[in-house]
């Protein structure tokens, strides 16, 4: 049984990390058993102290790994049996720029939306942290980041461009069948779903139709976390 | 032998079609043997009417190819026993994602950088043709759009993150080994070069450092079409 070290709101049941997603569903999609274990941001040090100081982090038999993306490339091979996460070594290697293009592109532009709401659903110890550190980095308070972040959304849409132009080509952004990359994205959409009301996807947006089939996935597992309400 | 209709300027040796570079770089990248026909813009409609009004066309022994991801689709199929564009079906369907990236997100930009500098390049009906169809789409006359470029060139290498961070992290976009996905970027890259002598890239990023390698793969083969002087 493997366990995931899962970032997790005031309410623990809440799990929003767009990395920690990229892994569940990755486990999901290798057909592993995994338990994940509730971390609030302000319990990495103490919990993983020698391992990372953030999460994702994955216990496999006394195994430790890190990073969603080196968590992914350890389970394709140390679970080279199982449905392939990348769909041969072009898709590992693409699926590095996919990555990036995320994390450059859409979180600046999510965060900004939303990391007044993030803030509201933390545990008391989280919001101390998360207010000093994301102020710091933002340069201004949560709320003056987030404020009028209606005049944004279609910013933020309008980056999704190439995921869109894609999506109207074939049915995932892996291809014909889900892969990493399609987890990459979902986690992604997956943060502000749990975290805040902000509709940030028009419902005829084919990104949006894709982010409904991948909720589906394995079970429905990422519909079964609710939307914040 | 292949035939690739192969966009030119006004000195028909000059090719810089990015979309026909993929092509080309494909077809070298299988071991196929082909050669080019040097096609000006205004005479694609005359040569190819029937099969596409762009290039790149293939017409391998009679059957015509269109579109360059279609072209690398068909290469992959047709030459499945030549080393693999796609490295796998998810690298075949995270290409298609980087495809729309330079097409949306870089091509926009080094179209206002260079557009000028390529009409220069251009024979006469060609230049004619061209400015009138991209005043049009542009909202400007060439000159006017190119105009003030020195400020813009920070804002597309930005626009290149992403694949400065996975460059970083692996020597090709497509992972160990160079893949279709390169040659996407190649082409994108090597159609500045071709006609302009803007310095699109700074010396140190470690995209040009990957761009020269590009330019030395099969043989130098998009080296040995000179840089714009």
């Amino acid at each position: 049984m493997i366990l995931l070290y899962d970032l997790c709101a005031g309410d623990p049941a809440v799990r929003f990390s767009p990395y920690c997603w990229r892994v569940r569903m990755a486990l999901a999609h290798k057909g592993l058993d995994f338990a994940t274990e509730p971390t609030p941001f302000t319990a990495i040090g103490e919990r993983l102290a020698e391992t990372s100081a953030t999460v994702p982090v994955i216990d496999d038999n006394g195994r430790k790994v890190r990073d969603s993306f080196e968590i992914a490339l350890y389970l394709e091979e140390a679970y080279a049996d199982r449905p392939s996460l990348f769909g041969g070594p072009g898709g590992r290697g693409l699926a590095r720029f996919l990555d990036y293009w995320t994390l450059g592109t859409l979180h600046p532009l999510i965060t900004r939306l939303v990391v007044k709401d993030i803030h509201d659903r933390l545990g008391a110890a989280d919001q101390a942290y998360f207010r000093a550190s994301r102020e710091g980095r933002l340069g201004g308070t949560l709320e003056a980041v987030q404020a009028g972040r209606d005049e944004r959304i279609e910013a933020f849409r309008a980056a999704l461009g190439p995921a869109r132009a894609t999506l109207k080509r074939q049915p995932w952004l892996g291809g014909e069948t889900p892969r990493y990359p399609d987890y990459i994205l979902l986690g992604t959409l997956q943060w502000p779903r749990v975290m805040s009301e902000a509709a940030l996807l028009a419902a005829d947006d084919p990104v949006a139709e894709w982010f409904e089939r991948c909720l589906d996935l394995h079970g429905g597992m990422a519909r079964a976390m609710p939307r914040a309400a």
